[in-house]
């Protein structure tokens, strides 16, 4: 499975691109930082972000995106743009038909610290080892993009085993809704 | 001058073109609300939205596009869809070149009513008014769409002049710094 991890801002958004399967060793394909100039206007922000975001869906071809969940508990000077700019990630993926999925920051420091409340240098000690990198990616934002696509890597065969248990259950149900109903007692 | 404006939101975003001047009598050229199911996911929402304002845009070629500025202080339930609605509402505006202005709610109630804090029938029945309209425009959201337009048409004036007034003081210090020093004095 190939993720591209996306940890939403405006001013930096970070994105990388992990390959695997949940078990077994995992490679890095790609990380950066797709950056838009705070004093620009806000509708040239997002057109910035979009274009950074179809170039990293071009180049890299994910199966799918995996962005961080925003909450508006957050800081609030900074949550609108981060919104904002998951809006255009969450679109750009959709519009080609790429499944999203939805992370929250403690699924994904859980996920690759153990710890759902992990600090940042936690976090990018763990994506440094996990990916057998040289030295932690740098922003910090970078590194999160990654843990965001090892998270939905790693989470995905248990979500997998779970929507397949809700569709036979319906499916169930659904037979047993068509069935004759003289033969069924 | 046309304006489209954009009351944003992922299950109603208000849409309503006017099309005038300040100090003259406006006219509506079109109103509605793009629809997204609630059941959807959150990225073909935000492609249907992103469907429903280039339609808008496509029809109306409109010159400027106002678009209610969100606050995280409101409703922490609804301000992620309307944060996203708003980013998609934005960036069409921004690609194809269409300048963007924010207004905020209390803004846009003063401009149609005398007053920032009056309620949604308040708006309405001065939209029916200002644009001679046989009824108020429903949903709410439609109607608070073309107040955000006439709120722009009437600010407009105060804003160009305002924004000569800074290009022209500009223009007068680079002036005054170009000059041959030994003259100016």
């Amino acid at each position: 499975m190939r993720v591209l991890g996306v940890d939403p801002g405006l001013t930096r958004c970070g994105v990388g691109v992990v390959e695997g399967v949940a078990g077994r060793p995992l490679t890095m394909l790609g990380v950066g930082v797709v950056r838009t100039p705070a004093h620009a206007e806000l509708g040239h922000r997002l057109v910035a972000v979009e274009q950074g975001i179809e170039e990293w869906l071009d180049t890299h071809r994910p199966e799918v995106v995996a962005v961080e969940r925003v909450f508006s508990q957050h800081n609030v000077s900074t949550v609108m743009g981060t919104a904002q700019a998951s809006a255009v990630a969450m679109l750009c993926a959709a519009r080609r038909g790429i499944p999203v999925a939805l992370h929250t920051p403690s699924e994904v420091k859980a996920a690759v610290t153990g710890s759902g409340r992990a600090d940042k240098a936690q976090v990018g000690a763990m994506v440094t080892r996990l990916l057998r990198l040289a030295e932690p990616p740098r922003p910090a934002d970078a590194a999160d993009a990654l843990a965001l696509a090892i998270c939905h890597i790693w989470r995905a065969p248990a979500q997998n085993r779970l929507q397949q248990a809700v569709a036979q259950h319906a499916q169930h149900a659904q037979h047993a809704q068509h069935a004759p109903k003289g033969r069924t007692r």
